[in-house]
């Protein structure tokens, strides 16, 4: 990170903002979305940070975002919701859906929503972690994505690498906070490996005949050409390694997210050049105090949390982390500012330029 | 499976009924748990079926498990539950647990259910699965257990295999069903490893200084004895294999387990020797038609599972499987008998014999 350029966040937020405003995006959505993109820097998580602010910057002007879109609610229980982002941004949808699910949480204990008809919401962990405030919930965020993740035994892609996020308060400790795809590494780290020139392990990919592979180039074109091959679900190719687990925590997302929304899943997400993607997401959020009472359960969470971080350490291993850990410190590291690349700054300034835009850094 | 011995289902039955009933187990829980062990072998999941009955009984005369315990709901509201199972056989509270859950979401669109102070509860899948008659909620179950798994960096097991299970109905294709240890393998693998001589994938489990080995006996030996080493999260010993993900999935099924019902988690989990073990349940239910209706659902889930199952295959395989459909497969083959081994049987009638009870097979 040592090469990373600093840039003020608030220098970084309002330059977001003017970037979707200009684009027809609405200033609270702006507001959103250019929050859940700097959170997701802030917790170190670069690849889904600012970095991704070109692809939405072409997903609007592609017609695959709808700038302006307003969600709506199609049908409401006192505990369940469903909603349509009608092409719109996935973060204000999103960001607006959990807020709901969170009142509905403190009216009624428990309250799910499905989403359908929405676009890429950046971070998970930026929706289950909304809960967290208000310090008696457990919250849940789970979306589908572009197919890129092959089943066990198959030799093509057809579904989503699929996160899931829970977050859980703790007293003392920092809240366990879970943000995982359900592949056993995102597209994005091939592209890492690819540029450093190194092998992959073989349960992150396969090649165009269905054999894992250690050759990240090869994998990223075959997804790029559609010629078969693809992510492994977590646990590998095989059965004898778990990767039919890891296989089925994938469809059992896009079974809670596009089935259970109506929308789309496995192939049909992305599966309309130039239309909206129609990414669907679940959030969810559980009041503690309705099993035992708030104190108790934080008390619990921490003695939990020190029993896995305080047992020995394996051989060669000098920490045991407990999930959220690392992004908790990389966030308190990062109040001011974040740390972008080089090629994320200019690529940044270059959308300024085209918008016509003040560039404050 | 050849030699294994056919054993009249109804026989076997009424059997098991009257070893419980002999141990003070009453009519009503003998039955339940009766069936849950002959499901367990009617859907090929050899190792939590009859061949458990051995350890239920000793369970009951060693004070794990009390045998006429009451279980007792001792919080509700209108979407949850929390329950004491009181030391008693895991079954009988897991399934009257599980039952109520359904009753709930069907008035009330979701209920949750956390118990505490159970017992091994058999497999997880029989309870998701009692929500499928419903043809309108999707089941989930999970339960914590003995501590057996290392986390991600660790040398020592500090939590269990802790198994999610979730059941979600479809319409012509066979419900799908999810039940998966968050380990890569449960313990009874490496035992089937170790008994065929055969050495185990390096991501199974680690030997007593926290590093991974392909010698079942030497784990198995090492986790009586407590030296070090355990089981390996789902993904593996390292960051780079996904092992993180696997940890943080197990650590979340204690949290809704043992720390949502103020029960026990991690090596709290038959911590205290002679006592009853303080295993602890989640239970779950979701009303489909809150989202959309359940006609275009279960088209939905018919048109996804053929999605993943008419895709290509990878080379040298020739066939995609939907979870649960092994199983499924295993049950419609079983319906009067099912398959037992020699030893497994000559265990039973020994049982049988201990208890002066009329052995039918």
């Amino acid at each position: 990170m040592g090469e990373d350029i600093k840039i003020n966040i608030s220098d970084l937020r309002s330059f977001m903002v003017n970037v979707f405003q200009k684009l027809k995006v609405s200033e609270e959505d702006a507001k959103i979305t250019a929050d859940v993109l700097i959170a997701s820097d802030r917790r170190g998580i670069a690849s889904h940070g600012t970095a991704r602010l070109r692809r939405y910057v072409n997903g609007i002007k592609n017609g695959i975002m709808i700038p302006d879109a307003t969600m709506k609610v199609l049908k409401e229980t006192p505990v369940t919701m469903l909603v349509d982002g009608n092409g719109g941004l996935g973060q204000p949808v999103s960001y607006k859906t959990m807020k709901r699910v969170i009142t509905k949480a403190k009216e009624n204990f428990i309250s799910f929503a499905a989403v359908k008809n929405s676009n890429h919401f950046g971070i998970a962990g930026y929706y289950s972690m909304m809960a967290l405030p208000e310090n008696n919930l457990i919250g849940i965020s789970i979306t589908n994505s572009a197919p890129l993740v092959v089943p066990t035994n198959g030799r093509n892609f057809v579904y989503g690498t699929n996160p899931i996020s829970f977050a859980v308060p703790a007293m003392n400790e920092k809240p366990f906070v879970l943000d995982m795809a359900t592949s056993t590494v995102p597209r994005g780290k091939l592209e890492v490996y690819n540029r450093a020139g190194k092998e992959i392990p073989l349960v992150w990919a396969t090649d165009e005949t269905g054999t894992p592979t250690s050759n990240p180039a090869k994998v990223l074109k075959n997804l790029l050409e559609r010629v078969g091959g693809g992510l492994l679900p977590l646990g590998g190719a095989e059965e004898l390694t778990g990767g039919h687990k890891g296989y089925g925590l994938g469809v059992l997302v896009d079974i809670f997210t596009g089935v259970l929304s109506g929308g789309s899943f496995g192939l049909q997400v992305y599966g309309k050049k130039g239309k909206p993607p129609d990414v669907c997401h679940f959030f969810g959020a559980i009041r503690i105090d309705a099993f035992i009472p708030m104190e108790e359960f934080k008390k619990k969470m921490d003695e939990f949390q020190r029993m896995l971080k305080n047992s020995e350490k394996a051989n060669g291993k000098n920490r045991i982390y407990i999930h959220g850990e690392k992004e908790w410190e990389n966030e308190d590291k990062h109040i001011d500012f974040v740390e972008l690349s080089q090629k994320v700054v200019d690529d940044i300034k270059n959308i300024g330029k085209e918008l016509s835009l003040e560039i404050p850094f």
